[in-house]
């Protein structure tokens, strides 16, 4: 379903949010690669890494409201719901209308049953109490009580969609951690996985420096040179006293 | 104090706000019903409904602000607020204005102290360091430290207000648990809470079947199939196996 | 680096934002004295007291990112974190952009060891989960991925700016608790740290009244009368039937 | 209908909104009494005076819009339309609601028939293409062809209201010109009105000095001695080259 | 293109923006119908009918900038808008991106010869001096110098979007004039018309007999009396004492 | 005071804010050099080009509103505004606050004595019926009665501020057109004046081929081919049928 391989995927969970966007603002001057307005319904279940799979609302019409229901026999989307790939991120395009809520607690149940990885939307949620302690991670604008249907109805899926701001095609690798969630073009995931990496060394280590009291200057931001010494130490065996 | 009977009250406390919205929905096409942009101050105590008692706010004139406070001898709202009816929910229109805060632990405790079941305001609150440890769910949008009077002032109480972008009257049924608050109108209460006891119990029974792998096809969003299939189960005896 | 002397810090560590806000509403009629929009990371670690030390931000220039770098050779702003004032609370104007994250883990670190009271911003802030377990009180207005270069520059230190509608001065003394952040002019912080001490004594022998019985009318907001009534019961021993 | 008398209000014709909120600002420091967010349906038919005749909206309860109709027989509002006084400025509290029109070309038409002086609402409002042509200024903050059913209901009429920002009263004296829309309270117009006459007047004189070659420094804004110098100046007959 | 035909297209220019809302609210209670946020460049040229052409945009990755051109040869938008059904009405979906401009002079121009009836975006317009003295109405959020590609891509065209909060689908037919711009879904234009028409003849007559006086009341809004009493005067020859 | 000439000056008086944005997109990927929420007092009047001289305001201490005034004896600005440079741009950072008016007639006619170019602010501005017909063009994001003392003062002059989003530093270019203002960057300001006045001549050539019935297909946007061809024409002679 994506480009991307697995072995990509799983080092993209060892990367944060915050490398990863500062690495796309570098690769082809990426400035709004990060979903804006959005939070983990629950801080300690917020982690996650997959291709997205992407669904489009539009505003209702009232007089649509009945097939608008997510699975109304008219609605194709009931069909897609049943059939989701294993390992993908749904991303719900919901305008950020805050009014409603996408995903109840009966939905959210059949997605972790098909091995739905997290699901991300820039619009309201329902039964958040309930999905809340479930083993997913779910990100939103807002708990609503109202059912999706009071003022959206679904357009499509698997199209080029925007969600919080952000372009997200089929198959772009998102992963979010506690600073946010970061959208990867598929054909920069390995180049941002790689690099990424290795950042997170060099960055642990010079925090680690700078907990001793190194001051920044020289240091951090990390040149060319503070990426050599840490490469160094790394490779005399990462001695206590580095 | 309000034309709802304390039967329908405590049904409502078993229906979820998701529940009670999407009935909404479907009765009189009701869209505008869940308060908008309030959250709890402690989502552990954040469930409660009651009857509304009313309380509208303007903009402070600054040559008032000594009489809007609101315990000012020229004030009449400070009368009201030690004469409050047991099991109310206190509603503020504050015109979502975020800057000051409505109510403190002084006026909190006293609330307390003559039985009022939740406060909701789509404004500011004070000391909430202090009233989130109380035993009373509060609803607000915001926390803020200045005093109501730094730009509001009670205009009256006990009419028809707004809240979150809902229509409130007194005597309206609030109902708050962690997903939001809804309003209900009076004469709906006994209808919507009958209902409701029937959908929680045909949802919690298709949540069941989705976790042993059902699919949604045919099964939720539930028409009369469902429902039939769920009222047969229990009339079963509730079989393990159904 | 402040004219406000230790002991003024100390006793405002004793006094509320909320008291803070309406002495100053009282005091000079300041009515923008609560920075808005922010909220503390932890809420756990939420309270501080000290001078402002305060740092400018514009919108980038999009072929100054690299110079726009916290740390890089062309910008004085690493010279200026590495040499920050023990005690000093940052105050960050990020013009309420909360695109892009201000500080993270490594320049955190760095200020926890020079001995920074707090850090408050009307932006974003990144590294969060790694901050927010860190022992110094952080308040933003959201996390976000991205490194500041995204979307801002530093322009200058030390000057007047705005941080959550609010002037703030070098100098200034900012107060943080759980309601907020209030900012007091540094001529004024003794007068304010006196009558704050008081009016605490004061409200909570009030709320001891009210959660025992006691009606708001003639005692509360606190006049005269009920602050002599208060100071009579601490002058004959506070006992336990006052 | 309102305590102010005609001579007043005559003279605060003569005194722009510029001039009214700076006094105000002075008397009592008030900020809040320019309605934000408002602009005419026509620049050349701004200006107005007259006291306020005030008409409270709440959002619309679907079930009610047929009796929310301006002039349903269950609504009281329709009474009121055809019994306003001579002079009246109507000031409707929309919530700032711009998805709806207030008032179209029929009720405007009833209204004119009246002697009403001017209609100022915080809301939509339709039919402007013919309102605009009619010889009444007319401020709303957007055109929107929806009728006022469509999100709002009346709650009550001559009522203390919010319109962008401002508490309005019965009877509060309202000032409208190509700036804005001031309120002045009741108790306050002649004040107002005495002092602006002097201070245009002082400003006329200052801005053709100005427009002359001098420079601000010592002559504006005006202190004491400029408006001791352009009293001799009129004294002496207002010469040309004074 | 549309299922509606000429006739009825036709009628509907002789109906305002405020009946056609009004109708939609009374069949089937559609609220949501009247495109917002949007004003044209030229209130002296701002009505047309058509049948909706639509154009979807997401956020630009940058990456794509140069393909994101509306004329890059990997672009399919060039092909298009080289090849449109005249009389449509373009309907673009810019999420309400305030920021760049959808539509400069040239491409103006060639929808132009091309025979578009009117272009309606809810973002952001180029070249506005230019398109205002052009004879084509061209309704938009703002002006903006910046080319789309600076935050926008186009993604697909004729598929159902969002424009100003309102669902809109190829061939929905699209009416504006000096108040705003209604859509009206395919299958109720007809109905809509005639009664659009009929609503307008009424409404007139009501307003010159209150123009001369009559009270509102058991008058307007018309209820079947009313309408009886204005085909009574039309059957009669629309007398001028009427 | 800037270091660019007048040559280029003059020339970038033929360039459109459309084609300076544009070309600043090519030119480092510049996206936020348009200054957004503006429009012009009189669109009559809004054309102009010079260096911007910057003004920054912050939120109003109240204690300090006296001094605050911009002409206070304790204010440096008075002197300021009495000896501003001919021909330049006043651009003012009121931090987008709409409720309270920068500048009013008197200054506004001191800075037209002084050869002020135009005056832009991202806040309010007063007395706009005056100035809207003073020969200068004033681009301002409200007309607001009240005084920028009602909630602003000003902080410093000529550092580097932010005006609706984009960073101004003192001799920026400023250009204004019907479009909106565009700030381009002192160094680069002979490069965009020289691209843009080729731009501008090759986009009429496109327009009127346009008119005449060209496709946009291979014409426009204007890739070498085009380019080569206006040219070739303008070598020719412009022959009409060209």
């Amino acid at each position: 379903m994506s480009a991307v391989n697995t072995e990509t995927i799983d080092m993209l969970g060892g990367v944060s949010t915050n490398t990863i966007a500062g690495l796309l603002l570098k690769i082809g001057n990426m400035r709004t690669r990060a979903i804006r307005g959005v939070r983990p319904l629950n801080r300690d279940c917020c982690r996650f890494v997959g291709p997205a799979f992407t669904v489009r609302y539009v505003p209702v019409r009232e007089d649509l409201t009945e097939s608008a229901s997510l699975a109304s026999p008219t609605s194709h989307l009931a069909g897609t719901l049943d059939n989701l790939p294993r390992g993908c991120v749904m991303v719900f395009d919901m305008m950020r209308d805050e009014t409603s809520g996408c995903v109840g607690d009966v939905l959210m149940s059949r997605m972790i049953v098909q091995g739905v990885a997290a699901v991300v939307c820039d619009g309201g949620m329902r039964d958040t109490s309930a999905i809340a302690r479930m083993a997913i991670p779910v990100w939103c604008a807002a708990t609503a009580p109202p059912p999706s249907a009071r003022s959206l109805m679904a357009a499509d899926v698997q199209t080029m969609i925007a969600c919080g701001g952000v372009m997200v095609r089929p198959g772009d690798i998102v992963v979010g951690d506690e600073d946010g969630v970061a959208v990867i073009p598929a054909h920069l995931a390995e180049e941002v996985a790689r690099k990424g990496v290795e950042q997170e060394r060099v960055e642990a280590w010079i925090r680690r420096k700078v907990e001793r009291g190194a001051k920044l200057a020289g240091l951090y931001p990390p040149r060319e040179e503070s990426q050599a010494a840490c490469r160094a130490w790394v490779a005399a065996g990462s001695p206590e006293e580095g």
